[in-house]
């Protein structure tokens, strides 16, 4: 295997190690030591690969923002306007195992970017692609809107995913799926209402 | 002193202790050690106190939920209504560097949560109580509504604070307060609409 794949593919087993050990045992569990044996190698070769824990944290990300990019493209397949927005809304939920894996990696991520800029500068960047595609969507439900106020709904139905994404995830209620995906229509309801263009 | 008075004293300087460990340290930071170091105690008072470190992210959080809780009940004198709404939604965004630490704390716990079932239950019933809250004032302020509505409304409205407040804190833009303030707005405004009784 060429030099550069061969790493890229330990990268990428890394960070398929860092989601299980969150997944597993949470932020506080979520070592080096957790991360090494996990990946089946030992801190020595992760430190190789990653010079600081954050890198590593870093990676972790990436994958779960691209995984989740990869199911949104699928996601609009065949489907346009507000219809299209709809379903990238809801495959950004945490409404199955992995993407409720993804969001304990997101959390964990936020919580650490609190104290770590690397990460907050990480999480700024995805959250303005994440927020310019969900206004690229708006735009394209209600093309005769103003700039500005797609920018706020874009906002607002950001904010909306993040908390419900939150708070299903800590859910034990059988209702939450239900509920989350009811919240989303209701807020697509409020901002976007089917019978005017604003 | 009392010797229950005394012991409340001592558990409330180690939730303010923790909080200011999670505000210099971040979540990996916040070990008992950091936690014992602020409180001017040992790690042996600190387990004398609470049995496990659990415990002590139970009261920390639940001194920022009292502590807002406070300063809501003093930011609704005065106002009813859709005002009175809007003013408690404001006062749960991290606009100051007190509310700022308040949000860490409840970032550090629900990436703890994950993992915690102890702290998982305790995030439901908060999250029951501050919902709660919400629907109650939006019921006042459109009083003709019905509940499954208010109950749809409420929803979508917390869950845009915890989103919102989750990128205000991570934003180092200086129009980071300004796009919280607007956004609560806009969803105040998407939802409850100053013109209809609905």
């Amino acid at each position: 295997m060429p030099r550069q794949v061969d790493s890229d593919q330990r990268r990428h087993e890394i960070a398929i190690a860092t989601w299980r050990a969150i997944d597993e045992l949470g932020v506080d569990g979520t070592t080096m030591r957790a991360i090494a044996d996990r990946a089946g190698c030992t801190i020595g070769r992760l430190n190789h690969y990653f010079e600081r824990r954050e890198d590593i944290m870093v990676s972790a990300l990436r994958h779960a923002h691209a995984q989740a990019a990869a199911r949104m493209a699928i996601s609009v397949t065949g489907r346009s306007g507000r219809d299209a927005l709809h379903a990238v809304l809801l495959e950004a939920l945490p409404l199955d195992d992995v993407r409720r894996t993804e969001w304990k990696v997101w959390l964990t991520f936020w919580a650490q970017a609190i104290a770590t800029e690397s990460l907050r500068h990480e999480h700024e960047q995805r959250y303005r692609e994440w927020r310019q595609l969900v206004a690229t969507l708006v735009a394209d439900a209600v093309p005769a809107m103003r700039k500005a106020q797609v920018g706020r709904i874009a906002d607002s139905l950001v904010a909306t995913v993040d908390g419900i994404g939150i708070h299903t995830l800590m859910s034990r209620d059988a209702g939450a799926a239900r509920r989350a995906r009811r919240t989303i229509e209701s807020a697509l309801d409020a901002h976007l209402p089917r019978s005017t263009d604003r």
